[in-house]
């Protein structure tokens, strides 16, 4: 029967997943259609409701300067095609929106980012908006901050979120590509800040329960891509004219945690609660 | 191309899976074998070394006295083979071993679980050990901790940890059936202690760095079931003769969050550190 089905796969499936397959199916005692359905079953539930915010690494290991892994973003790509963070060296802002990568420098500029570039640090989802609400008139970063509030229902829950409008001014900041090993608060000290004026344009980030603070930054963490895509950086203050709020809520936190030795090693004991506000700021 | 591929899987897949399969090609764009080659890859590979540590809940809920979630035991065992936890109402100690689920009684019994049974708190993970080590000679918990702090390369990663061997004493508790939002250090105080001798049987669990004690307790956490399958419990005390110690270095962490009303309501916000190491002694 096993032997049938897979004669049947054989043409669908490349060798090396085959030769998985079958040693599963011997294992397990399970027919081929039974581990092709449980996988397809969760593959495809994945990008639904089974959603999960993945960090590639611990926040609390970038906040202590470490600002070299091995994440290639074709592997965060793997996880979302949406969020934030940043890339190797600290060298600028990440967002990822509609599935394209961007790289915020603190030249001012965005460069589109190839596959095999690496990060410290992102924190993506695949984004799909449970709600969307429409907001009006100007709305300050403080108001943004009010309304979001008032759009996630529960504190407990991480929330990706997507703001698409028009802004009358925005204010953003982009890192400086730093030495690894600089602490956060140090590295952040030494950063471009830009003000753009009568911008269209989307903020993409994430509402993280303040219980999670040593693996994502607590609270509203939103970068900014204008729709030209040639400006944007990690918000610091805004004011909104029109924008379509859309917010999804994510019932689960998946966390890689780095194999490399400066991880390995890394003094991780300290509350760097302190720190992160200062470096967001 | 894809009509032909999924005429071949109608007699594979049940229909909604294929309905799943077909929406997900039109939206797309991908054949019908890459996506089952997608889905086999991760599914497959899952098994082996981007095996996560799953938590159903942050533990920081059960602290606070939610002993009433809706994760089935059905739903944990698709994300781990070995592990521990708890039932609903804090109904005793779960140990998950080679894929069966036991429950642990204040009365001192163990029963087997079914997949219908619920969860408030399972931390499990698909068990495979990258080290295997023997210890002889009698090793107290105090020497067991001192060998699998050696044992464990970075206190910064996560690990399960499963010993099998021959112990001359085990002291074990098991929580009793308790009210729903009686605070755990509260709830642990009515708890029952079990002391066996010259027994044979295996620890389950888990080390977790200190930064990750909102989400799970911190340290290492175990759960002992003897070799007849009808003792066991949370671990508090041992004495070791001979065993074989296995240790899993698992590079990623997955969180469940519960979308119970009780959950998205309850605070979390208090340092649960204390309470916790109360309840868990």
């Amino acid at each position: 029967m096993a032997s049938e089905k897979i004669t049947e796969l054989e043409f669908l499936l490349s060798y090396d997943i085959l030769k998985q397959l079958t040693g599963t199916m011997e294992r397990t005692g399970c027919s081929a259609a039974d581990i092709i359905e449980q996988a397809l079953r969760q593959f495809l539930s994945a990008r639904k409701d089974g959603n999960a915010v993945y960090l590639s690494a611990p926040i609390n290991a970038l906040v202590e300067g470490l600002y070299v892994e091995n994440t290639t973003i074709a592997e965060v790509r793997q996880h979302g095609d949406f969020g934030l963070g940043t890339f190797n060296y600290l060298d600028g802002e990440m967002l990822l929106l509609d599935g394209r990568v961007y790289q915020i420098r603190s030249d001012g500029h965005v460069y589109d980012v190839g596959d095999d570039e690496r990060s410290p640090f992102a924190c993506v989802t695949f984004f799909s908006p449970d709600t969307l609400d429409d907001i009006n008139g100007d709305s300050g970063v403080s108001d943004l901050a009010t309304i979001l509030d008032g759009l996630i229902p529960s504190p407990n829950m991480l929330y990706a979120i997507r703001v698409d409008g028009i802004f009358s001014s925005v204010r953003c900041r982009a890192a400086s590509r730093s030495e690894n090993y600089m602490p956060l608060v140090e590295a952040t000290r030494d950063q471009s800040v830009f003000d753009f004026h009568e911008v269209r344009g989307s903020l993409a980030g994430f509402y993280t329960p303040a219980f999670m603070a040593s693996l994502n930054a607590p609270g509203f963490h939103l970068h900014f891509l204008a729709e030209d895509r040639r400006r944007g950086g990690h918000l610091i203050d805004c004011t909104i004219k029109e924008a379509r709020i859309g917010i999804q809520h994510v019932p689960r936190l998946d966390v890689g945690l780095p194999v490399t030795l400066d991880y390995l090693t890394v003094d991780l004991t300290r509350d760097i609660g302190e720190d992160l506000e200062k470096a967001e700021k």
